[in-house]
């Protein structure tokens, strides 16, 4: 882990099973273990090549495999939401949920919010705007970004998806529709990075996660004792109580 | 004019004064006459180049000249919405009611569609599907196309604006959300050319232009006369006298 | 089925087997399902992932499933004329008549409008001249629109094709031509996609599908009883006889 | 103001002199107004062009007019840090740093972090880490956003500025170094887009602004009562009193 | 004069008057000159900037200057066809047609031959025909390539133009249209290049230029005795006379 | 055949077998035909979807099937060098090489003009000179294109090809390489396309084809009586005898 | 060996297994021979189609195929660093060193210089420091390239790779990072060729081969006596002894 | 003066007057000044502007102002040839050898090698291998640069500039040519950037600057007593004493 308090998470893109697992290997002393972008074929291959550390939770839809060494990350309060425009972002999104769970913040999934039908949209306002950051997937023109982030005040993170085929140039298009995005304030990660979307919330969520690994080693992990940043939905929920 | 009965329309951009002062007095002869893209700079220096035929109405807003000799166009019947996303696709939406003006088709503006906010849009729903074809102008990341076209069911032609900075790449984040809307059957014409669209919902208005001007002489326009195509808006003209 | 009245169809690309088969059963609660973009090999899969609804007709030149539930579309009066460049153009316009055909809507093919015999061209013109809509599907240099929306009134809707290699660029460079057509208002709708363009023709042909929807149950279509739009085709029948 | 308790912005680009002083006046009947991207001549047009409402504040480095007619923004815990790689980026971070103010948020400027010396950066860490928020602007390679990102905990907003000639591409290049850093959760917004970033940041601070704009009237901001948020800085100032 | 023949022919973008001047005038020793790219302004610098040698001749709608020394290029045998599209293209023809003229070739213009009206552009065949080889110029979606050289077996070198707007992308996509052409052996040089076009006309018609210089001194040009290549414009007029 | 006298080739590309067993079935009613861009395990799917007419001749290196059924073209006087950078340039040459044979006309090869080599393209320059027309096949930065064209003054057909990698961009950049050639009237084709190549030098060297399919029927090709046009290689020849 | 003494290296992409086997033997009479993008199951067609000269030494991860005869390249004095910035980056870097020892360079990696953790990479500057030329491979936004060349003075050759997706755009975002470099005199060579990176170290290394092989045949090569050039490495060998 | 030993150099470009003024004074405590991309309008404006250090020396053609304080750069054994391909690729050269002289490196300039006579090439041969390092500066297709690399050994630096029009795109397509070049080691530095191949030359010949800045202070630098290393130029001139 490093000095900012990040875990390493291991993308599986471009190394080898044997890379793979002895990075793994490493980093399960310290903390749980994340492989991103790992299809199901190559977690086939990854569990001939050696033994690996811990409990292994392989998740064919996120292509991300979580190796528990009984390490978590220490939980973060307030959560995600996590939007998407149709059925085909569903990958990224659950990528961007897989990560956020390792990553110890809750969020909730918001799928299929077509902006051809704004009327949907509306009837999920509710549900969007409960959580402290949303996450918003969308491949082809992906006007959900705009469309969400009018009436939401939160921060919101745009994820082009690679959905969509001729002019959508493999998200390039989506790519361009968040980062011209009319709304206020509309950010943009990489194309299909659920990963990078999870990261950058929990960059807003953990107030900089540097703090917490100064006040105690990284080998006690606060899973019980979460950061002290006090968001909207702790208000909400103590309002409740 | 042509065959297939449209009128030539002269496009200022790349012509010199006097060869735009020879081809409109040409076209004078057969019909009223529209020059497009002509900035209010080469307006006055096109006046200095030679007497213009017919009476000249110059706007500077549309950067449009119409010259009326007394021979209009045949008056359509069916009507256009032009909806704007906001104050920088002005003169494009200008461009295009203006020519849909000089082609004898009535059209309504609908402006500030902004997307940002929904609610808005959905309160301009009422007066959007009174029109027979929606004409949609958005610079930037242009969700205004997907979001109109998702709960509107007439013909729905975008144009790109190169409204925006930056990543906006002078219209084209607009035209390729344009062409990879979600919505259904949402079709694209070049950037900034309002001219481009009114055409296009000349077409869809007048059936094919070919038929009326097999009939009768150009030189006598039947502008109390409209073409035969019962529209809509005919429809509910009638149902209410 | 959406406020708007257009049925939805199913994009095979992008989702699982499973989603496919679940999201036919849900609608086809209402009306009769459309699946594109399903190549050969993924139908064969499909008939393996479980009982599909209704009788199941799969074309696999278009790629297209139609799954018959005896709640058919409503027929649409007015006729589509679908001319293509080239042979390697063939599977895009069988996908625009197959969505055609599901929408209630009569279209005709006329194929190999090769542009390099500009007289071959003219041969065909009254057979496109004929149809109240035209569609019009090309790849490499796409001249093809130009050189019918020259001659032809009609609304025409390019859709570029991925035809020819190098600097084809996938279709950029047949929609580059579309969208620069020197022709009056031709528009375009995304590389490759029969699909968008029938759903274009469709919104001009049913006058704007929230009409039909608001007056009668979709569970009941007006398969005789076609909207009410007068068409030129129909005129021109009328007239006959 | 909308709904979500954003004040609406006036982007000058696109916008007649006219234009801008009507939505001005419009504006500043329910609070102060900023106008961005508006460059010293046109700022001396708009004087020109009829009265404004209030004082006027014009800085020429960010071409930003604030207008204050009493009724400013209510302050938003929380800081934010502004770093630039060098004086080309400049003006960019002057428009993030200005309708910061306006927006009520405290920002303070990392100046001259070049990451060609990497000591330099290390000795402006501490001042950037005590920021809740960082926005960093760089052109060319961009390198910046990465090497800040790597041993910074924060959120990181990345604004890619057109500084650089050449293959820059005019702020693209930098733009792809943002969107496909290495260092996690990095976000991006538009090309020179001082605006957005600001934007970006003040969702992050206020923790949704659609919370405060329900519990009292805009007329009435809360200048002296910021928001509930507890972040990391009032924290420290909280420690060191 | 190089080894191979070709003149050499001054471009003047990029150079300064003084440097403009100066080449003149060595080049002047041994042939006439041709000065391209050179507008009316820089025209009016260069005078200032020294005398020239020989007789000038400049034309401002080309924006060549023909400087004559009395050496003229000997007078190749063959004609070139200029075939526009429209009144935009009519700048580069003309550079062709005064770079022809220059290298002792015939070449006559056929403007202005819509596509958008296949007839008319079938009436200006035989005049095509009559030409050894097609020049044609296009801006836009630039299908004049494709359907002048469908009916037409000569060689044909298509120069694209930066007619056009927005998606023209300053000539890009007719660009794109001559190279994907679906007609035979279409070939292409650069955007606005009438003065490469020619040169390839030349290549053509001189059979090889390097022939010639080799058997007598370029100081005295064969002017009326044409290069040996029997050409089908020669065997015509044979036949005529 | 076409009018122009062009023989028609069929791609085999974005066709299906049973398609192109018709499409060779009629055209072998006029002349021998030629199929394209026919990769070797294609070429055995072709011979099981039925009988071919004429004999077949496969040539797996340039991926062309010629079907001859005794109605060769008739011979084209004048010759045609193919010069190639490297080895992987070689398919291209080879297809370049396999449709002038079909057409009539005679050509030569001369490969690995290795551009890196100045000293050995020029031991090389009098076989390139002895050509009519030169096709040049390069990839990578293709600098072939200008060091050939600099020294030789025949017409230079430039064929881009894909070789290299990266920012090779499949071929853009020796496209961009042959547009932007600093040598006189470079021409350039698609990339990748040996057969456009072929195509165009047919059209210098046949001099139009046209002119001969008018004088006598196809199905008696004048093998024998070679095009009128007197070429440089000829009156070579006629000397040395 | 061409005449600047640089060793003919073979690319295996587009050659086929017969003449990548035919071009070694005909290399491997003047010295050993070196082939590179060459895959492991390229490799075993390679054996499999004919003997070839000397003793083979593949190496998987470069994907590069040494063949020794007995005639290594002589020795150069001065070493090279090859610094890397993640494990996706091994592969170029390997092919570099590879190619580096087959020309009589001595290189060092330096891996996993991340650039996320500035302070891992000032911990190997020293490192760094101690060779003559440095390498630097990196994918994504690529920012080592600047973060290494600011404090290191020796000449920077920096090789983007294409690890990364999405916007990564294959290679040409960390392109882009190179070209646009704010550190002073960063040079690039093309996407993931470790080749050409070894080759430019070579360059200044040997000081220019044209010079030793004019003094002594290509097949006596000097082994044992490197160049004349007093590289920065020498130097310091010698104070120390 | 940072660490390594490279004196900062002032960009003009995206800096106001006096902004540069200050700047220059700030460094001209440590070291002369130099200036670029400083446009003549721009100089006289700085003159304007406040007084500048030292004496002044504005050169137009490079664009740079040389500011003399008695402290030289230390010069640099070694020298370096500057080869242009045609005029328009002066004014890059001349940026190059005036940051040379400024950084104390001899260069010599070789002008106009145009590729199109691959003659004139070769009689400059001689003169281009004297140097230690080449830099190439080259428009359009930029063939100059592999033409070069492939006879002469040294390092060779290609500087792509933006002369040329069209399909030039601004020198994308030389900066293309100099990445895929065919030929061993070329490497490339920014569009028009004489300057960053200056850099890029002295990294070469100075064997990394950081080595004698850490000997003596910058204040007194070594002008008379050049870096150790023992270049072939002077072994070369020693040989010839």
């Amino acid at each position: 882990m490093r000095r900012v308090g990040f875990p390493e998470v291991v993308l599986a893109e471009g190394k080898t099973s044997s890379q793979i697992v002895e990075i793994c290997r490493q980093l399960a002393r310290a903390h749980d273990v994340l492989v991103t972008r790992l299809p199901a074929e190559r977690w086939e291959e990854l569990t001939a090549a050696g033994p690996l550390p811990g409990r292994a939770h392989y998740d064919d839809r996120s292509r991300t495999l979580h190796l528990s060494v009984g390490k978590p990350m220490p939980k973060v309060e307030g959560t995600v939401a996590i939007v998407t425009a149709g059925t085909a972002d569903t990958l990224v999104a659950e990528e961007a949920r897989r990560t956020l769970e390792y990553l110890g913040v809750f969020s909730a999934t918001v799928p299929d919010v077509g902006v051809a039908g704004v009327l949907r949209l509306l009837s999920r306002l509710e549900e969007i705007e409960a959580a402290d950051v949303v996450i918003a997937a969308a491949g082809m023109e992906a006007s959900l970004f705009s469309v969400v982030a009018g009436p939401v005040g939160q921060p919101l993170i745009a994820v082009p998806t690679s959905a969509g085929y001729g002019a959508a140039l493999s998200g390039l298009a989506s790519l361009l529709s968040a980062i011209n995005s009319c709304a206020n304030g509309v950010t943009a990660v990489n194309i299909d990075s659920g990963y990078a979307a999870a990261m950058a919330a929990y960059r807003i969520l953990s107030g900089g996660p540097r703090r917490w690994d100064r006040k105690e080693p990284v080998s006690k992990p606060r899973a019980s004792t979460p950061t002290k940043r006090r968001s909207a939905s702790t208000a909400k929920r103590n309002a409740r109580s």
